[in-house]
């Protein structure tokens, strides 16, 4: 048995698998209270919760996945993490004091959720994949040869960060200037129907999808934007990491096949030849994908 | 005892290494009569006459590894090496061949530099290393916790296509518009030397740098564009993997800490804050990069 433990800035959603199914799963609300010191001990007293209403023990435990919300390097040190409190300690060691023996591995939340997507959900199937997660901000996560890049500090998939445009003008919540996460989240889209005075001002991302499907023209530019900076981003991540599937996740992603059909349209004239083809597939696990890719860090 | 091979399209490098040591090495030409049928022949044969030169046998060969200038998957299949003759052929397997018993391991040619100049070069110490080569085109390599990303067909790394200006009109080679190669190859920095009416027109690579450490104005906006477009395209880079080092490689990195100092000028301006802290390294194996990261395709 295994649990995947996916900790928000609001809730941690804690799923139990049992060769590879999930077959419970719950919801806690984050204690953001003294730098998130009984994060641990909530999460480890909800596991022993669910052991115990399957009737078993910690004995039976192959180990615990952890996605968070910050970057954490390949030895568990989650380096900062605002959201939540959490600052330069190990995560996979504190574990240790709450459940002793048991094997624990953590990873940064987008990257486990691409992790997720991965093995069970859009990119089932592929070893080489990229995921992009379109919500309020612009997330990733890149497997190559099934294995989760997480990079020097904990910082590789940074999609969002990107900078797809040298010549823009506003700044980015991170600082700089020109990021895909100003053009492809659901903020940006709203931004750039701003720019393209776009009424109503309070439209807002799933608005402009669907306006954009029925036809209207007032959306267009704003669309065609969007899709042109994610479009240039995908295709300069497949330059270096030449994946056979990418998968788009998050809010925005609901907008499926309309959104797929315009990225694509864009990354075939920005991507190089031998990295065309490639699968584009929406994710599948929704919110479930961080507890899927967090239990996929110990089924490996 | 490890052969380190590296074949390019007019001669081939072949190093016999001892305990990550380069003992000997020595060059042949390119036979790419034939659809290049002869030249893992070639290959062989040398390595016999080799091992008999230091009192060897084929018994003592721990392996052998084979740097290739197209894309190789990671099963040793060689997909389309226009250069020299080679085509969808497993060279991993060919190789059993001439050598039965002996494990061989291919990868392409900027790739597997990019691992000897991780191992043994200017990356020595780091495990996540991207390697860019400025040479006639742009090529890299990607490492990724000491291993090479090869990507789903082994195009990955292809740091030259990345593209960096979407309003770019002229063709890069490979067909599509502002990839990093058309402006910080040796070519196309003197293909940015004449847009900028540099005199004169016969100007190298090598002048253009000169002439920028000495101070020399009218070269100032060719240096900066070039700087510009590699420093953005590293830093969309490091979004990407997170590296702690990047090695600057080829012909054009002979310019040195000039060189270094514009790319990192504008790696600041456009990296991911938590992607800054980076090492920028010149190049160390030169030539024999190649061969050196061929070995360590066995010695790992």
């Amino acid at each position: 048995m295994v649990f995947g433990v996916d900790i928000g800035g609001t809730t941690i959603k804690i799923g139990l698998f049992q060769e590879e199914r999930l077959i419970d799963k719950c919801e806690i609300p984050t204690d953001k209270t003294e730098g998130g010191k009984n994060i641990l001990g909530d999460v480890c007293k909800k596991i022993d919760e669910m052991l115990g209403c399957v009737d078993a023990t910690r004995d039976e435990l192959e180990g615990i996945g952890i996605g968070v919300p910050g970057p954490v390097c390949d030895d568990g040190m989650v380096l900062s993490c605002v959201n939540i409190g959490f600052n330069d300690f190990n995560i996979e060691k504190e574990m240790e004091k709450y459940m002793p023996g048991i094997p624990v591995k953590a990873g940064n939340d987008a990257n486990v959720a691409a992790l997720g997507e991965q093995k069970y959900g859009g990119g089932k199937g592929f070893l080489d994949v990229v995921m992009v997660t379109l919500g309020t901000g612009v997330g990733g996560g890149i497997i190559s040869g099934g294995k989760l890049i997480t990079g020097s500090n904990g910082a590789a998939g940074e999609i969002g960060h990107i900078t797809v445009n040298t010549e823009e003008a506003e700044k980015c919540n991170c600082g700089k200037c020109g990021c895909l996460e100003q053009y492809a989240s659901a903020t940006g889209l709203v931004r750039l129907a701003r720019k393209y005075k776009v009424e109503p001002e309070e439209i807002t991302a799933k608005d402009i999808f669907d306006r954009a499907k029925a036809g209207d023209e007032s959306v267009g530019k704003t669309v065609e934007e969007f899709g042109k900076y994610l479009g240039l981003a995908l295709a300069n991540v497949a330059a270096v990491t030449n994946p056979q599937c990418i998968v788009i996740g998050g809010g925005v992603s609901k907008a499926g096949d309309y959104l797929i059909d315009i990225v694509k349209k864009y990354y075939d004239i920005y991507a190089f030849e031998k990295c065309k083809k490639v699968a584009f597939e929406i994710a599948k696990l929704s919110n479930d994908a961080g507890i899927y890719g967090a239990a996929a860090l110990i089924l490996k």
